[in-house]
């Protein structure tokens, strides 16, 4: 068989492999980025799915359009359009999960050899949405408060990408949030270039401190943004939206047409019952005390048992810390130590579209209890000494 | 904005326009793909449903592989491989509804300006799914029988598709059968040339008369298999699936970890709880007594209220007809009349990748009642007499 021109070039699918580890038992997995799951409101998604099948049974499964359940649009935009002007629900499109959100915008907006610029580093899996379609990667730069105006400015000056993919809150995979003074100058440049930004906001909503910020898309008109209910209800559903404007909106519309038809009908409207009849701010609310927890206890034991050997960005909120290991150049060769201890992390380098070694690694902590993370972090602290 | 080239030559999509008319009241329309929602198994999806939340709950609701299901896939394993010869169920992956298999086909194995052959007419939305891929489609004529093995053996001589795509069970349009001397036919010109079988079959068990034919699959090892529990269960649930040789199913995989990650997790529980602990076989025979007696409805309509102004040809399963209108030559002009009657179906033209028009349509009888099929092609016949 003659497969398409990109399976030539494919990396080791690690995103995959770290999927898989959800469900080993022996090794401690800080890969994944999975939410904790023992939070999940099973009983009360019990519920609404119960009553969606007595209240709207047969039309739940039957055919649907493919801009979603218009009730659940209409949620979005009132939540979402308290600061900034949406005109109406057709500037808003459900997705299955965000990552088809990066997928439709992908093959919108790409031909092949069109350049897509992204934070240095960014979200594997966007780089895998993208991949597809063929364009060329140009990393942008950044420093704990997310990309460097001066560099991005840089090279807008020498390239015309089609969009800037940027997840300003909590980014995947350093947990650092872009400043609000760098937003700003950032939206400048933008302006300047009239460059397209594809804004990420997956995990704005588990802050644990300071004040939300304001997205991108309220501050600037050419904005794409995604949102996603995978982090702060659950992943399994496959639920996110995408709000454009009704232009790109349309032809989102047509392409999600063609790859899935439509969203889950059920599921979208169970998810609809569920933000609007049970106590969904207090579910997020818990979410965020229990992740700060465990950011907080995995900050600890890092200082308990690598101490200098690490360095440690703190982050504000999210499923993620961005660590250095100083002792060792290369955290996927560190990777076999630490598989030694059994525990396992996601590699700096699979964040580079460039495949870059470095020291850093990404650590999740919000699917493991506190004890679960000190044996963790302990045995990352063995695997040092093993160096 | 600057969008993708592809959007520059989109057609009217008729397909979204179609799905939306399911809501409508006044105009009987027999233009959607619908089957019936009165004879979902509601109370039954439901209590799986409870099932699986009360049995696997949190684990239903958090992140999971791309490839799908593992008792899904086995299930799908067991019951597929009766005549062929799997040989694990890595030849099995789950898809968001068997639209996305169309699309991960394409994703897969098309670089721009490749050449896909289909049948002509075919499938609206295989057409969508290819063309994000920017294919160039050559229509492999058919008749009643099917593709016209003549036909393609003289395009093989002349171009290299990567791929022909068929549906050879009730055909989406003309809900034809490709016969049995046509499958041997088309697959001994296949082995000649090499040629790679996308087979979709989403209408098989929607059997009225016959004997089940061998699919391509069991006669050929170069075919990849789309399979969808959309016509035999429910659409609003999204849940289909694919079978090729191991290698291609792991690049599908990725691709499809790039498009959705992965399949809503809990439907596919609730769908495996579903088919097999309820009668699922019992329940496929009744869709097939009520689509027979709808079909044997709208023959007669079409006698009665047409008579020798309609050419018909009887479909042996499925959801469609096919007919074509003597007075007309245009059955999208004609659409003017029967809109003005009340009644829609899809003219021809959208099926061909040429646009071509003609005096065929394509009329569904799964989701009307008999009245409703009735008064439907009686109201048909009236636009008729407006001609």
């Amino acid at each position: 068989m003659k497969y398409a021109s990109w399976t030539n070039d494919l990396r080791q699918s690690f995103l995959g492999e770290i999927l898989k580890t959800a469900s080993y038992t022996e090794t401690i997995s800080f890969a994944g980025g999975l939410p904790a799951q023992e939070l999940f409101p099973n009983q009360e998604l019990k519920e609404c799915f119960n009553q969606v099948f007595e209240e709207d049974g047969p039309i739940a499964l039957q055919y649907a359009e493919a801009r979603g359940y218009e009730p659940l649009r209409q949620w979005i935009y009132d939540r979402i359009n308290t600061r900034s002007k949406l005109k109406t629900t057709s500037e808003i499109i459900i997705t299955t999960g965000s990552q088809q959100g990066l997928s439709l915008v992908a093959q919108t907006f790409l031909d092949p050899g069109d350049i897509v610029l992204v934070e240095s580093p960014t979200y594997l899996g966007a780089l895998q949405a993208f991949q597809g379609y063929r364009p060329r990667f140009v990393m942008v730069p950044c420093d704990e408060e997310g990309i460097i105006p001066e560099e991005l400015a840089e090279i807008l000056t020498k390239c015309q990408p089609k969009y800037l993919y940027v997840i300003p809150n909590y980014q995947n995979p350093t947990g650092r949030q872009l400043s609000l003074a760098r937003r700003l100058e950032i939206i400048e440049i933008a302006r300047r270039f009239n460059l397209l930004i594809l804004e990420d906001n997956p995990y704005g909503e588990l802050r644990f401190e300071g004040e939300a910020l304001p997205d991108l898309r309220d501050l600037y008109e050419n904005v794409i943004y995604l949102g996603s209910f995978s982090k702060i209800l659950s992943p399994g559903l496959r639920v996110g939206f995408l709000v454009a404007d009704q232009k790109t909106v349309s032809y989102i519309e047509r392409a999600k047409e063609g790859v899935d038809l439509f969203s889950n009908n059920l599921t979208q409207r169970a998810v609809y019952k569920y933000i609007t009849s049970r106590n969904f701010k207090e579910h997020i609310l818990k979410l965020r005390k229990v992740y700060c927890e465990r950011r907080d206890t995995m900050l600890q034991a890092f200082k308990d048992y690598l101490g200098s050997d690490v360095q440690v960005e703190t982050p504000k909120g999210g499923l993620f810390i961005w660590a250095k290991i100083l002792k060792t150049k290369d955290s996927l060769e560190f990777l076999n130590y630490a598989q030694a201890e059994k525990v396992i992390y996601v590699p700096g380098t699979f964040f580079y579209p460039d495949g870059r070694r470095s020291n850093e690694m990404r650590i999740n902590y919000s699917c493991s209890s506190p004890e679960v993370i000190e044996e963790g972090i302990k045995r990352l602290g063995r695997a040092v000494e093993r160096i």
